[in-house]
């Protein structure tokens, strides 16, 4: 599953463009354009592979650079780790390294940190997924960063699944007494059969006219560990159950002890941590 | 100096586009197309505002939802202030709500973090100054958060001025003996006379060949304290001067003394810490 | 659930500068740029109204032309029915013409194809849904015109849910013997929680297997009608089922009365009748 | 006169992105990525061959999957004949299966249409050819399958040959008196030389004031037969004629024996019945 | 006949973004934000005025800047004559006052330069006609420089009229014998009955074969002053004939008083000379 | 130093689509697909090539054509010298030709006036450079035509460098009393340490204070002969001076021997003549 060759190259072409709209001033003055260079990339520190496609996508379309990936997109690493070995022209190479590493960094980054929730998860039933919170622009590679770290998607945008949250509850409520089954029910029946059915309860006295409503998932939200398992017990397999809201690497092992079936983390994607990797430049 | 209302509206418009392609059915189903909210943007922990302009026009390109901040770009809040208050159609606010949060937390996330830089080395001569490390497709608007957290930009691309690398000057010494200071010299004189000329150095002994060739800016990179005294008594304002290399919080402030000019921080761009800020609805 | 206002930009400005590249030489000659025109869009056959917002879009988009609609998406028409007014330049109604008609009579042709199927199943349970056969480029336009004839959507592409075709089974089965149930179930088991997964099944022997691996709808493709009425007894509401494979309006009551969810009909956007409408001038 | 490569691939790469913006999720959970396979596309009715290169580009952007057609544009074919043989990747061909139908079916279906209209027309001095009933946005590729289909095209836009129709003389003569032919001289002189000048008249008065301007073509809109002839006998070769409005295969022959020189059909694309082709598929 | 304003901003859009992708840095450090002004857009030289749109469209797209022209497209102008009054925030003017000169200078160039061929050609029955030797990109712009100095276009592309020129002839006599009749008439039977013929011809002798085969124009190129005459008396008014060739202000008259009905010079796009405007800044 | 191959593209794939939307309809109806043809490139004047890459791909973007060229950009070359052969389809180079000569000629015409005034200063330290007086849309490849024909580049865009004219002075003079040298230093110091700081002054009196705050590049704009020399004897070294300010061929050589260190020429790129090139067919 990994992102479409089309999908990736429209993204690097424009981070190449961003990067040297005139080209590299530095190179093209300071080195002859025949000359050529090997060079390894390195990682600085331990971690998670992501962006092997990205980063040989960014290298090609710099020039004639080979590209040749020891570790794979969802490999661990360690500092030391020679990930690819690459040669061709000096100005490529140049030319795409920071587009390259700025990808590769950030993406590493995400699957590394998804893989510290899933281990510390392992055992559990409850998968590590992801959310909306993702850089504008770089979904598609940053939800592909998320299963490269072992963890799961969730709905990719506002079309393709629904998900009622606190306020649009409040908003139907104050304009349609108090039916809330009846009106999620109505609502519904006017969606694809396709589609996913999420609802966010705030407390547990929600469950029940949601649950009434037909739903497929129940997002309990910024639950107590104690609400959590008896929002479990309460369900009883008949939706989906996905824990949200504050989740940290320190708490997820305990919410999972719940019995939880989901636990979305928007930090996977909205703090980033680069991994350190480079370019080690091993002469013309 | 914000970023051209232009570029923001196209990536805006990518944004909404991405978080979005089919419309939100949620709301569509859940919510009567004329429903109106009122809600408030509210800070969840305190920081530095950047994106004001980007939140606005998320809303304005979602529908007729009127925005009013209470704090500009470059303003500091605490956690519980309220940034700005918004009301519109229901099913406008909560299309734009994810995608504005995404640009605002994470802008506001670098301007806060570059602030924390430029406090700690206050009276110090030091410009704090960001690098090509940024987000792909997002430069433009990370370098303005940089702005609103009181930093500077450094170059913009690879086309705009000058960098040469250690890679640069060990290929240059590959193919012409060892005459730095004449090939530098000759590179240059290539150059337009607006290009800003800067040369990276590992070592105190390149300084003296670098500065015959006369360059704008020289840039330590991961000198020792003592090296980086060394070598701003060896140049002594012939050139500014760029300190690089694993900076960090807590050493910035030792670097600053030594009197360099520039501090040059990756982690402002390449490792983002979104701010938490919320959408409050008041109700219909 | 219309569609998204900039989607239609997108489309209805490819759509005028196809149809007049380097302008409307035609007016620009014979006729003063200041002249006024008033013109009714009329019905010249009974049919369903889709289409209201590209034709508006088209014509805002060629000048400061006003156009009011007395039927509203969704509305059936009848022949000679005026369904809207509009008046402004003469330059832009004639620029705007073909292209607003061109997309309104498309889009109504599928609607009333729709409606036709709808009201041919009234008062049983089956849902009259769409297919991906739409006119490349169009599917936004062409599923809201289903929705206009009050059919509803199946999934929109091959990225927001699963259908295991007949191709899909065979290929899976020859890698991997005879286990159909444990394969599913492990390829089920990587998606998104949100995605709906249906399996298309060509006997009545298929039924079992696949209903074991948690489909949530089964498409029984191109069977008898009695092996529908046993298809229907056998999965006995723990999935919904599909009927597809050469549904006309002449077959499509006795196929909903099997007792099937869901009707697929290919031939309501791969084959389409544009409804004859026209614009009347009704003078300068 | 095939359409330009470069056209074909910008509207098959759109359509490609618009049914699978994140990938093919069946294929990629239930088929390994190296799993090989053939195919065959096959009639399953009588008809005229369009589309060859887009259905091949639509396979080859998809990934390296061969194509071999043993048919050519503009060929008849009968159901249960091969049109092409094709091997490559499962997931390439998945992939591109419905999109590259979904041009093919549609161009052959005008092409096929327009077929029966050439052959009903055989023997007579007549063209059959298209109009701007076109659908938004194929406009190319439309009138490429017409000329398959053995007709020929009518202007491409707007922009590239004069048309002024009833309203034109409508609004024209409320500003200008009566002189028709005065009027139209005026304009016809401000256009390019190379410009071709037709207009449509409603009754026989009017030919022989635009006959006078000098006009290249003459459309008869909406004539008995009768009067088409006596049309034919009074232009008496000076101008082109073309007969238009409410054209039907039925009523096509007895038009083109009145001597028209033109007949333009709108439903050669306004109404477009795919012609049903199917992939089968071979094995691995 | 003005281009569509949708083509100029996009022309126009394109031009600011060029001439500053990261904004004016220059106003931005100096200007206050706030800081108003009026200016004079004047000419320096003698001309004919062509750019209104575009000058007005690059100044509105960079802010709220009102401009007034007192003089129109077409319009001749002298030295020191003001052509239009501007008013608005000094960093809109500033940053769209080069773009926007650099479109009206040049296309005051084309049409100053056009309407000096037409004034020397006054009297006699020939057009001054353009070629396709314009600036890539501008066509659009550029023809209509040439019709705002009194010229008239040719065709606009390769797409909409056959000029079929001596390689054109060369390959199809040595593929065709030498029935350049026959084979030019059953090529001509292919196009649409709207395609403009045009055959360039390179001695009297191809005149006849030429005119035989029913072509519209004939252009005869280099001729001399005597060939002219002889061609313009052998074709007798039953081609259009275009004089084409090195064409100078010099040469013009005395090839247009040999009573061909087209000049076509390639100087009036292929070499500009931008007619020097400027903006007088009257005080904030 | 040559454009990116990415940005040629972008450019010559705009180019050949504005000269055949719809296909070379001459060449299609005349010359079969598989027509083979040679050709050169033979320059018809005296001149400096600038246009290699571009004439390349169009012509490589056509088709599978062929081309060497026997000079290389910057080269000079005299009327009659063959620049480059190639060989391909017909169809290809026909369709290329036009556009690919468009380019051509004009780089070269740029490239050849720029060698006049490179030549003409002979000798003299002074530099030519080129102004933002450039084609919209073309400046990429107008700028490199300047340094093919022995020119130097001045800033690219306002973005990448300030030039306060006398416009900026004279709005700041206005809100900030007379203290210009305090108020330019207070915008200098917001500026990114990289960004090259240049001020137009119309009088001798003015050089004092903006040297004072600090400049890098000094303009004297219209300055006579004699006050160019005092000028230059004012600055003594201090920043660099660039003379600007209706320069033209005849008086550049004066202008240079005043000691000034650039010379800045509008006319470079504001009025072009086009090089005469063109292909020459020598058969299939």
């Amino acid at each position: 599953m990994k992102p479409d060759p089309c999908a990736i190259e429209a993204l690097v072409r424009a981070a190449l463009l961003e990067d040297a709209p005139w080209g590299d001033i530095t190179s093209e003055v300071l080195l002859p354009a025949d000359l050529l260079m090997s060079a390894q990339l390195v990682a600085r520190e331990d971690g998670v592979l992501c962006g092997e496609d990205v980063f040989s996508t960014a290298m090609s379309m710099a020039g004639p650079v080979a590209v040749n990936f020891f570790k794979r997109d969802s490999d661990s690493f360690s500092a030391g780790d020679v990930l690819a070995d690459l040669s061709g022209p000096a100005h490529s190479i140049l030319r795409a390294e920071r587009v390259a590493l700025n990808f590769a960094q950030r993406l590493s980054g995400i699957a590394t940190e998804t893989a510290k929730y899933v281990a510390e998860t392992k055992g559990t039933k409850a998968r590590i997924v992801d959310t909306r919170k993702t850089t504008p622009g770089l979904r598609l590679l940053e939800r592909y960063a998320v299963r490269c770290g072992g963890g799961h998607n969730h709905r990719f945008s506002l079309s393709d699944a629904v998900l009622a949250k606190d306020n649009h509850l409040a908003a139907l409520q104050t304009s349609t007494a108090n039916d809330l089954t009846g009106r999620l029910r109505a609502a519904f029946a006017r969606l694809p059969h396709t589609t996913h059915k999420e609802v966010e309860v705030d407390s547990l006295e929600q469950i029940a006219p949601v649950l009434a409503a037909g739903v497929d998932t129940i997002m309990l939200d910024n639950f107590t560990l104690e609400d959590l398992r008896a929002g479990v017990a309460q369900i009883a397999g008949r939706a989906l159950i996905e824990a949200s809201g504050g989740i940290s690497l320190e708490r997820v092992r305990e919410i999972a002890d719940t019995g939880v079936d989901l636990i979305s983390v928007g930090a996977l994607t909205h703090s980033v941590r680069s991994i350190d990797l480079g370019l080690d430049f091993s002469g013309a």
